[in-house]
């Protein structure tokens, strides 16, 4: 076997193997490392093992071929060359790191392990080169901890039964320790009392897992690299995979740098920092350091940190010193760095740094995460500054960013008069109102339910995912606006508050208190979150939207140049057309007859349409449609005039007729007394109606070919408003559409009832009526003869919410107790009814558009099912040639960027 | 416009315009009346109107071109001309008949006009030319019936509000005249009575219909004209056609004959024969006729007839003359030209001809209808003579002509027990036993309850066709061999017997006696039939099937030799496998693995199947399933074993649990018991099984999915089996094949849990083990992506049933409700679950099968629906290149043929 494929890259030394372009490769983290050195930025050597070595790990059952052991060697010899230190070294030993690295960042999904290289035989010589055995033993039992938790349990898929791992373990026993000594923090510890620690962490490493902590710098090295390698299939990391749809076999690099120490004393410090506000977008470098500490100190939170500069000191965390002030020119150095990082990647950048004895170390630098609302404001910046241009200022905000835009803020005027009971990190913006809980659990549980909740933590951890995506907000008593609440939540667009330290949260009795308040609040009571001020309220406040918002205005008029699809809406009412309106819709593509008979504000009474059904004779029916028309008429007429000038695609009713058949004692009642018949035979006509799978039984067309009557009232409704609003000097534009067709000849059926009463009414009116006729196409068999389709229909709206029923068999109402066992079983990718299955109702999808067309070359299609607010279902759609999606009007603007994209990124 | 087409085409005179090769432009009967005249033949002059005069006729709203009556002209000129007598003339005048002719043969479904051309300015002529004033007004009161019904009342669509019509109102007038005058016979009433009666019947005429009966030759032609072509449009021709799967826009052909009357005395005669016998197949010339008679006189039945010639007089007719014997020489010239015509033609004719004045006439040619047995008798005879060869012999009999064979008959041992209550002309063989009734309705309305019924009348009419189709037999009064109720039983190889004389029906009391017995039977009594003797049994007997016949297995032998498609069987228990094999099966296509739960004498308990599903937990499901192991794996044994050598594919469990749930409270009860837990709780975990839409819900592989176990126990029992029987010296073939399967991944899923269990098997029993693993593609999505599955499935089976459903969205359990106004309004052709829609689900089974082999181009195809042993839907799949169809055990011989004869079709 000749493999000459390269295994692994090294950096350092203002140079590199690699850089920024391959991050398929190397990895994000191991790309920018690579490009940070070439740029000539103070970072570490090291070197990065590719993520085609994580498949081959596994293709190997686990273990590293020859080629990448001597690579590793070599690359190893170059750090060491440029580091001036030998790793496992008695008298000057190099210390490296040890981290994962995907493609796309997740973070805090997989595991770090610093300090590899301390052993019995190294501690001695370090203690010596630093003159700080304290330095050396607290190094060490990181080590050991990251070590043992990382590489020795989790990698090997060790699950402690009492849900104790050995981190929590010797957590506990580093706790237990300060509490006998009376000590507040770990910096009180003793170099002997560390030394001591460590030997009684390996015993119980020992007990606990039943192996000796590794004690030679070797060993430390190849475990930790297998450890990165497993960590891509733990759960957390498949779980987050799962969420944010990144392909499992794209794998982890493992990137090994030489360490640098931020905790080595008061001239020494650690930071992360953001190009621009990473929360509201802001134009201003934005950060947080601790002197004295390692990066994990930053990002899990323990500490409150410092602010990164003067400019961006809040009331939170003014009285603590910036990095500006306690050193000035480290603090140029890292400015300057910021300013040619966004120069070099137009972006902006999410930067992990190393202050190691007032040398400034670059440790990481990748595109930064941020809220919607700073994605815009950056977006709208940087085109303004020259630095990017239209299009990409349209791909820089995800429509999940522009989702969260949309979603509501807490209304100025309600906030105003409500007490903030506290006050945290405004770590991601937006405002959330929900009942408090205080585990995922809870927060799952209420969503599962429809329940709003604001979860409750003192910090949250990648165990807590779920729950976080289940809360409409997140509150925690610690952690900073980069510890793993505010990553999270940022990514996600959810509202988040974080290092609410006058929280006091009682888990055993599910309460929580602030200090300087005897209140006390359980579970279940109302709180309101403002996000981008950091302000908590105990109770329900009100909420708005915040799509005025002049920025995004203008953000969407760019976005409109670039997208060739055109955006309709799916409104069943005067309300939801004028909303959709406003939202930028450009026509209704589902106004379905059925739903005006649904809304609690309506004016057309269900008992009437309840009457219709449940007729037995053609006379009693044709006396319930007589009084049904003029209901119909003025809801449909009230939209076509919202919409005036804007087509309006009324869809024939379409449910199963039982499903309108009353349930409860008085509604039956009532329709027994309107229909002068028992309440036994109302039930027994009931039951007639009832069908064992409703979903393919007597519905849309089918109706209308036994009951030609209804669609015929339908139609002179939607003519007769029309010509009235014609006469009203209006230009209604209504399409007529057919559901649940399998036939041509369905369409002509129906088409030749439409025409005739179309004749009745223009000779009635006078007026000539202009109109589409088209159909649904959302049953395999309408797909497979669209050709034959199109000789009738104008138009094609394909409902490819029943369309992916019927192409997979799934009933939606029933596909609850497998869907789960098919995502997990990996059967399917994603749920088909939320992102269109492309290999398969796609093809219908895309079949459907050519055949039609082939017969009708002017044949509009759009689509109308849920995938049409789904972005990467509109981006197929814009791929294979749709005219137009329709989707409900608030995911109109999502709608509108997805569209763009999709353009832009197709004509790329 | 200048159209070049011609309209008219003459016959007669011993040559013709056109040829019998032009059924399609003249109809069947036009075809072969040119087809006789060119041969030589005694043919009444006359021409044909084309068909597709028919679709301009009602293109121009039910009128005529001007280039058609110019045609017609001429035509009647050349007609004179030959016959030497002038349409009209006072003094000779021409008499025409204007009788209907479509491409295919529709008995009695259309209508016939004779003596056309007698008004008050031609009778006197014609009375002088015959010098028989008497058989003049007969032949005009004959005009008057005939002209008034099919011209004057139904072409118009008068429908009579109490069901009596003109003709029937005339009919009682003339009755009624009879009574008055103690006549017997039509023959006895005068001429002055027959003038005087024609005249009341005129009056009559304009009464009920408010128009004059037309007094002029050239008004009743037309009239007669348009007639014919409206009868192609009449409720009961379009009734026949649906049955009988005839388009609706072939358009019927209109003969004028000159008129040859068999009425003009006892020197005349008219009659119809057969070349062979139409109900065994005997090659013997076999006919009726009547002296002194017109056609319509044998066909209505009204009196029987007598016999051809010697050689088949019967018990019934023995004492009547044979024609033989009356007409020695007229029977030598018809005998010379049936034989001509078998010549020609090369099959059995259907021959009607007049004999007027000892000359004799031919008025009709055409391939005669057979019974199944007569069918098959005739194809080996002639196969035997050299006059076919062995492909066309397999095309003479049709797959339901197969199917009648396959009928039962009555158990000759109990026939032998039981009393002949009467006996009556064999008019259609095969055993009927059935309840009695007295009208069409009742017999639907049983029909439609799924009871089997023998229909008795008098004489049926075409309104009686759905009620025909709807009962297990026809038993009548009156009528002879060719009656129409023969005729139309024969047709579809219904067991009937007609002329039973020596019945007496009360239609009042619903009741029938017979002559010498005093017994009477009501509504609901059993009767039996066997339609080969003509005997009635007025009890319930035993039948048996017929397919031992040797004729049968020489002939399958021919037709297997020219089939590719395979043959399986659908078969779930060794019994059904026996009798599959029996039919020619090659292999199971479909055993289900639920289907050993249903039957009665199932050794599988269904209650260890309800145990396994209504489990809760893991540990429940396991122990239940080890119980259930042992009963699935001997009859799966049992059936492997029987079908040694043979492949055999076993379906994994597929309904939907909740299918399983019991209904009945001591089976609820005895659940419970069973499992230890409550009758609320069975209750309960029952409704947690209830879905929405259970056709599309947690059901095949999905349950495989949600529980690998359930299916492993399958797995394990298949593979024991065939070690079991490898170890006895067998060769079973075991095919495993996953249902519902929507995604490649599922069947990747599935055959890494098969192929463990396989190697455990293997292991255990120092056996390897051979199988097959496949899937259904019965999901449109399976369709799809067959390409993918094709990677892991070594086989597809169609599952044309759930593909049907999901394709067009109809529900087998629901398409009730709408399916006749989709037949009825002509939206579909046929009922996609009787015959496969080549259109859309066609379509899907034709890429599944090239999608998929072009990623394995070995990938065995098979069908499995019910559309395995429909013949229309053989030959599509034998034109798309499917290896096989799988169809019940009864439908194999059928499935063999057809699969034949599409082969023979396609490769012509």
């Amino acid at each position: 076997m000749t493999e000459t494929k390269k295994r692994v890259y090294c950096f350092g030394g203002k140079t590199a193997e690699g850089d920024g372009s391959m991050r398929e490769l190397l990895g994000g983290k191991g790309a920018n490392l690579a490009e940070m050195s070439k740029l000539g930025m103070p970072v570490p050597a090291g070197f990065t093992i590719t993520t085609e070595c994580c498949a081959e790990y596994y293709a190997l059952g686990g273990g590293y071929s020859d080629e990448l052991k001597a690579e590793v060697a070599q690359a190893l010899a170059a750090t060491e060359a440029i580091m001036g230190k030998k790793f496992g070294d008695k008298n000057d030993p190099l210390l490296v790191s040890c981290r994962s690295g995907a493609r796309s960042s997740m973070p805090g999904m997989m595991d770090t392990i610093l300090n590899i290289g301390l052993c019995s035989e190294t501690i001695p010589g370090m203690i010596e080169k630093t003159g700080n055995p304290r330095f050396v033993y607290d190094a060490y039992r990181r080590l050991i901890m990251m070590y043992s938790d990382v590489v020795m349990e989790k990698a090997e898929g060790i699950e402690p039964a009492d849900g104790q791992g050995i981190r929590q373990q010797l957590d506990r026993m580093m706790s237990e320790l300060k509490d006998a000594k009376g000590y507040k923090s770990d910096t009180d510890i003793t170099a002997e009392e560390l030394k001591d620690l460590c030997d009684k962490f390996k015993v119980r490493v020992k007990e606990v897992l039943g192996v000796d902590f590794p004690d030679t710098a070797e060993a430390q090295l190849w475990g930790s690299i297998g450890g990165v390698f497993k960590s891509w299939n733990g759960k957390r990391a498949i779980a987050y995979r799962r969420i944010e749809k990144i392909p499992d076999d794209w794998g982890t690099a493992v990137n090994v740098q030489s360490m640098v120490f931020g905790n080595m004393g008061p001239t020494s410090a650690t930071g992360v920092a953001f190009s621009r506000n990473p929360a509201s977008g802001d134009n201003k470098f934005y950060g947080e350091w601790l002197i004295n500490a390692q990066g994990e100190d930053v990002v899990a939170g323990i500490r409150t940190p410092n602010p990164l500069n003067e400019a961006t000191k809040t009331e939170h965390n003014k009285h603590l010193e910036s990095l500006e002030t306690a050193m000035p020119e480290v603090y140029a150095e890292l400015d300057g760095i910021r300013k040619r990082l966004e120069d070099h990647f137009h972006d902006m950048q999410d930067i992990e740094f190393t202050i190691q004895d007032k040398h400034l170390y670059m440790l990481q630098c990748r595109i930064g995460k941020r809220t919607g609302i700073a994605a815009l404001q950056m977006a709208m910046d940087m085109l303004d500054e020259g630095m990017i241009d239209e299009k990409t200022a349209v791909m820089r905000v995800s429509p999940s960013q522009l989702d969260e835009i949309l979603h509501p803020i807490l209304d100025p005027a309600s906030e105003k008069k409500a007490e903030v009971v506290a006050k945290g990190l405004p770590a991601s913006p937006g405002g959330a109102v929900g009942t408090i809980v205080f585990t995922s659990e809870a927060a799952m549980d209420a969503a599962a339910k429809g329940l709003k909740t604001i979860l409750i933590r003192e910090e949250t951890s990648p165990e807590d995912i779920e729950g976080m995506r289940a809360s409409a907000g997140i509150l925690t008593t610690r952690g900073g606006m980069t510890s793993h609440a505010a990553l999270v939540a940022r990514g996600w667009g959810k509202c988040c508050i974080v290092g609410c330290e006058a929280m006091k949260i009682d888990f055993d009795n599910k309460c929580v208190s602030f200090a300087g308040s005897d209140a006390v609040y359980h579970e279940g009571d109302w709180f309101s979150l403002n996000g981008a001020k950091g302000a908590v309220y105990a109770t329900k406040l009100d909420t708005m939207d915040a799509s005025e918002n002049p920025l995004f205005v203008r953000f969407m008029s760019i976005v409109d140049k670039y997208r060739r699809l055109g955006i309709r809406t799916n409104a069943d009412t005067p309300e939801d057309a004028q909303r959709a309106l406003q939202f930028g819709a450009e026509g209704i593509g589902l106004f379905r007859i059925e739903h005006m008979f649904y809304g609690k504000n309506s004016e057309t009474p269900l008992s009437k349409l309840r009457k219709m059904i449940m007729c037995n004779t053609e006379e009693e029916r044709k006396a319930a449609l007589l009084e049904l028309e003029p209901f119909i008429k003025a809801s449909v007429k009230a939209t076509l005039k919202i919409m005036d000038g804007k087509p309006v695609v009324f869809r024939l009713l379409d449910p199963p007729l039982h499903e309108f058949v009353p349930k409860s004692e008085d509604k039956r009642a009532e329709l027994a007394s309107d229909l002068g018949i028992s309440v036994e035979e109302v039930d027994k006509r009931g039951e007639n109606l009832h069908e064992i799978n409703p979903m393919m039984g007597h519905r849309g067309v089918r109706l209308h070919v036994t009951y030609p009557l209804i669609a015929e009232t339908q139609y002179r409704a939607i003519f007769t408003a029309s010509a009235e609003l014609q006469q009203e000097g209006l230009h209604p534009m209504p399409e007529i559409m057919i559901p649940v067709t399998v036939s041509a000849r369905e369409l002509e059926f129906q088409k030749a009832h439409c025409e005739k009463i179309r004749l009745e009414v223009e000779s009635q009116f006078h007026e000539e009526i202009h109109y589409h006729f088209g159909t649904m196409i959302e049953i395999p068999r309408a797909a497979l003869t669209a050709d034959r389709m199109a000789r009738t229909a104008e138009f094609f709206s394909f409902g490819t919410n029943d369309l992916t029923q019927m192409t997979f068999g799934f009933s939606r109402d029933d596909v609850g107790t497998f869907m789960g066992d098919y995502l997990g079983n990996k059967i399917l990718d994603a749920d088909p009814f939320q992102t269109i299955d492309v290999k398969g109702v796609g093809r219908l999808v895309e079949h459907g558009i050519t055949a039609g067309r082939s017969k009708r070359p002017e044949l509009m299609c759009g689509i109308c099912g849920e995938h049409g607010g789904d972005p990467d279902s509109i981006s197929f759609f814009n791929r294979i040639g749709l005219d137009y999606v329709s989707c409900s009007p608030f995911r109109v603007p999502i709608a509108r960027l997805a569209a763009a994209q999709a353009a832009i990124k197709q004509n790329d």
